[in-house]
C-alpha cells in the first residue's frame, strides 16, 4: 500500500497531515502559506457549505459580494476602536508589471504604476462592509440589514496548517445592522445555536458554546460569542464566533439612522463567520489510523460500492445489478459512487475509500449475485455485514442515519469524558498534561491572571459556557475568590 | 417617483448604469473600478451560478479551488508563450502595516516586510493550475483532469463600468488536461455548447457561436471558441469563452504524462470562463424604459404579489388567501415574494417591482377576494389579466414559461434582423453607423486588415460562425479573394 499513513500515537501532527493529503482533501501551493483545495476536498466544503447556506436563508439572511480591497484609510478608521486588530496582510501597491529591461523573459513591478493609496486584501470585511452600510442606511425602515457573504480572505500568518490556519481561506462572514441593541445581541446568539446546530447535526461534532474573555475577543467586539470543539489529541478548537460589536463600527463609519420619533442613532451590530478551517475540526476529531472518517451528511460520497469480478462476462452481470442498484439509491437522495475502474484491484480500493474515509462501503462479487447479497462495511465501526438486495437501499439509508449518529454519540462521550474539574493549581497542570481536554476552573476574573496562566501552562480560557452556573471558589492561580468556573484547554 | 430612469433614447450608457443603480443589482464602493454585488443581484448571480454549476457537473466537471496569488515567477514561465498578456494586475508587495511613527492614528506598509517575490492577484488561473497540475499528473490514469474553479479574479481596468468591465470580478473558469488533441478539442466545443444552452434557455439571450481570429484569440490559446450576443444598442457583447490551449500550458510549465506505450507526451489542454459580465448583458439586452426585465427561470424572484387594503381587517383576510397562494405557488417550486409592507403604497411597490424587472405581478384587493380573482400583470409584455384563483398556481406556472419563451423569441428577432450582409467597404460603414448588428462580410483572412478596418470604425471580427458556409467574395477593405463571411460589430 503506497498510502500509508504515520499512526496517531507516532505523530499526531504528521497523522494530520497525512490525512488531508492522502485522502486528497488538499495539497500544498507554489504560494507560501496558500493551499489548494482538491476536488474531493472542495465537494466536503460546498455540502457543508450549503447546508449552512440554507440556515442562514432559513433566518432571513441573504447573501451579497463585496470587495476583496480595503483601502488602507477604512483601516485607519476601523483601527481607532480597535487597537489590536493584527496588521499582517496582504497589500497591494502597485498595478502594473512590465518586461524588465535588463533581463530578458522576466517581469518586474512598473515603479511608475504605484497605486496612490494602498490596498489590503481583505483579512475580514467589516471595514468595507460598513464603509458602504453607510449609504445604506438612513431610517429605521432600511433595518434589519442581515447580509451574509462567501468569500477568501488573507491573512499573513507565519506558521500555516493545511485548513487549521492558511494565509488564505475561504469563509462566510455575516454582517448585520440593527435598530436595536437588543436585537443585535438576539441576532448574535441567534447565529451562535445556528453553527452549533451546523457543527453537531451535519459535521457529527458536540460542542461547548459560551462567551469569549477579554483577552481573547474579536478586537471590535464587544462580547465574542463562540463554539469549541475538542479534538483527538485533548486540544480544543474553535469553530466558530458571532460578534455582539455595538456600536464600535457604526460609530468608526458614522453609520447613523432616524428612528420613528425622528431621532438620529448609530446603528448596533453583529458579525459571524465560520471557515474551511472546519474541515480540519473535523478532520482531527474523527479520523482513525486508517483514514479518514465523514459523516454522512456532508460527504461527498455517502456509499462506495466496488465491484468483484473475474473476466468481463462477470463485470457485466455484476454491472447490470450495480445499477439497479444505484437508482434505488439515488432515488432516496443517497450519494453513490460505483468504482468499476479496471485499473485497480479491489483490495486496493477498499483501502483508497478507507483512507477516503466514505461512510459506507458495498463489495458485491459473482457469488454474491447468485445469492442475491452484498457486503456491506461502516467506515466508523469496520463492521461488516452480508445483507440481502431486496431492500438494500432503505437498509443503507438507514444505515447512514445510524454512522452520523453513531459518529455524534462516540464524539459527545469523549467530549464528556474531557471536561474535568480542577481545584488546585497542581491538579490543574497535571490535567492539562496528562489528560487534555477541556478543564473547568475558577478564575479571578483578572486579564493579568489569565496571561499568566496562558504563560506558565499554554492553556487558555476557551470559554465561560453560556448558563454557566455559580459555584463559590477560589481562583486556581491567585487564589481569590470566584463565583463560577470557567472552560480552559490548550488550543489550536 | 423618486427612482426615474433615463431612457435608452436619452442616453442609453445612463440607462444602464441607471437599471443597474436602481434595480438594486450593484452599487459603486470605495474602492477604484470594484463593485458591491448587492443582495438582489447576488441573488440572481446564485441562480445562475447554480444553474451553471448544474450543467458542469452534469457533463463531469468537478469543483476545486486554486490558491488568489500567483508568484510573479509563474507568471515569467507563462509569459514565454503568450507575450501578449496584459499586464495590468493588482501586485502584493508587502506583508505588514505598521502604526506610523509620525502621524499617530495612521498606517504605513512596514517597509520590513517586503516580499521576496512579488505576488500577483490572479487575472486567471492558468499558470497557478498548471504549476500545480504538474504534480497531479503523471500518468494516463491520471486524465483527463476535468475541474472548475468558482472564484474572483481582478484585473487593473483603467475604464470599468458596473458588471461590464470592473477591476474585481466573479467568474468560473474550467481548467481541463487531455491525453490527446482531439480529446481536448471535443472539450473545448462542448463547453461552448454548455455555455450557448445556458445563455440561450436560461438567460433567453439567444447567441451566435464561433471561432475568433489570431487577432481576438486569448494570448495562450490555439484557438478561441466564443459565444456572442448582441445588445439593444446594436453592439455584440462576448457572453463566454472557450479556448483550446493546446500543449501550450504544458510547455510551459513542463507537465507530462507516460501514455500507454509508457512514451512521454505533453498533456492538452482547455480553458473555458464566463463571469459576472453576463449579468451586464442580461441588463442590456432584455431591459426597457421602465427597468429590469428578468428571464424567469433566473429570476430572484419570480412572481411578487402586492395586497391593495383599506384597514387592518381587509390586510388580514387578504393575507389569508395570498398564503393559501403562496403555499400552491411553492409547492410547484415557484420562487415568490410577498410584499404586504406597510410603509409604502401599492402604486411605489408596483413601480418598484417592475424597475426590479420581477416577471409576474400579481395584486389582489378586498373585492378580488369577494369574486375569487387576482389582477396579473407580465412584466415583458405589460399585459394585464383578471385571473380566477382556482387554478392561479398553475396558470402562473405556464405564464412564467410563456414569459421565457417570448423573451427569448423576441430578441432572437432582434438578433436576426441585425445579421446583415454588406458588399461593398460604403456599405459596411453605413451599416455601422446606422443599423448596428453584426454584418456579414468579406475579409481577406490577413491580422492587417482587421486592424485597418478596426482603426477605422471601432468594429472588430466577432467571430467565424461554426460550420460557416464558403462563398466566394472580396474582402471589403482590399478587395482581395475571400472564402467566406465573417461577423463583424461593435462590442462592448
Amino acid at each position: 500500500m503506497s498510502k500509508e499513513i504515520t499512526s496517531r500515537a507516532t505523530d499526531y501532527s504528521q497523522w494530520y497531515n497525512d490525512l488531508v493529503i492522502k485522502g486528497e482533501l488538499a495539497d500544498y501551493s507554489a504560494v507560501r502559506g496558500c493551499m489548494v483545495i482538491k476536488p474531493y476536498g472542495f465537494a466536503l466544503w460546498e455540502n457543508m457549505r450549503d447546508a449552512l447556506d440554507k440556515m442562514f436563508k432559513d433566518t432571513g439572511h441573504v447573501n451579497a459580494y463585496f470587495p476583496l480591497f480595503v483601502p488602507k484609510s477604512l483601516f485607519e478608521a476601523e483601527e481607532k476602536n480597535a487597537e489590536g486588530f493584527a496588521k499582517e496582510c496582504a497589500i497591494v501597491t502597485h498595478y502594473r508589471l512590465k518586461s524588465d529591461p535588463d533581463n530578458k523573459g522576466k517581469l518586474i513591478v512598473d515603479p511608475e504604476a504605484k497605486l496612490e493609496e494602498e490596498l489590503i486584501i481583505r483579512p475580514t470585511s467589516e471595514a468595507i462592509i460598513w464603509n458602504t452600510y453607510k449609504g445604506w442606511i438612513q431610517s429605521y425602515r432600511d433595518l434589519p440589514l442581515l447580509i451574509n457573504q462567501w468569500a477568501n480572505v488573507v491573512r499573513w500568518e507565519m506558521r500555516t496548517r493545511l485548513f487549521l490556519r492558511t494565509a488564505e481561506f475561504l469563509w462566510q462572514e455575516g454582517h448585520t445592522a440593527h435598530a436595536t441593541k437588543d436585537e443585535a445581541i438576539e441576532e448574535t446568539v441567534k447565529m451562535l445555536h445556528v453553527y452549533a446546530d451546523f457543527v453537531e447535526n451535519w459535521m457529527a461534532l458536540p460542542v461547548l458554546k459560551g462567551v469569549k474573555t477579554a483577552n481573547e475577543r474579536f478586537a471590535g467586539a464587544e462580547d465574542t460569542y463562540c463554539i469549541e470543539a475538542l479534538m483527538q489529541d485533548g486540544k480544543a478548537l474553535q469553530a466558530g464566533t458571532s460578534h455582539f460589536l455595538g456600536q464600535n463600527f457604526a460609530k468608526a463609519f458614522d453609520v447613523k439612522f432616524s428612528d420613528k420619533e425622528n431621532k438620529l442613532e448609530y446603528v448596533w451590530a453583529t458579525s459571524w463567520g465560520v471557515s474551511t478551517r472546519l474541515i480540519g475540526a473535523l478532520v482531527m476529531a474523527h479520523s482513525d489510523d486508517q483514514g479518514l472518517i465523514l459523516p454522512p451528511r456532508i460527504a461527498p460520497f455517502q456509499v462506495v460500492i466496488v465491484p468483484i469480478y473475474k473476466g468481463d462476462e462477470q463485470k457485466a452481470a455484476i454491472d447490470v445489478k450495480v445499477n439497479e442498484i444505484i437508482k434505488e439509491l439515488k432515488a432516496l437522495g443517497i450519494r453513490v459512487k460505483y468504482d468499476n475502474n479496471d485499473n485497480a484491484r479491489p483490495g486496493w480500493k477498499f483501502a483508497e475509500y478507507e483512507m477516503k474515509g466514505v461512510p459506507v462501503r458495498l463489495a458485491i462479487g459473482a457469488r454474491d449475485l447468485e445469492k442475491n447479497v452484498v457486503e456491506i462495511a461502516r467506515r466508523d465501526t469496520k463492521e461488516k455485514h452480508v445483507v440481502s438486495i431486496d431492500g438494500l437501499a432503505e437498509y443503507i439509508n438507514g444505515l447512514l442515519s445510524a454512522i452520523q449518529q453513531n459518529m455524534f454519540n462516540t464524539a459527545k462521550a469523549y467530549l464528556d469524558e474531557h471536561i474535568t474539574n480542577a481545584d488546585s493549581w497542581d491538579e490543574f497542570v497535571k490535567l492539562l498534561d496528562e489528560k487534555g481536554g477541556f478543564i473547568a476552573a475558577h478564575w479571578d476574573g483578572t486579564s493579568e491572571t489569565e496571561e499568566a496562566i496562558k504563560e506558565k501552562t499554554k492553556a487558555t480560557i476557551r470559554c465561560i459556557p453560556l448558563d454557566n452556573k455559580t459555584e463559590e471558589g477560589q481562583c486556581i492561580l491567585t487564589g481569590k475568590s470566584s463565583s463560577q468556573r470557567v472552560l480552559f484547554a490548550r488550543a489550536y
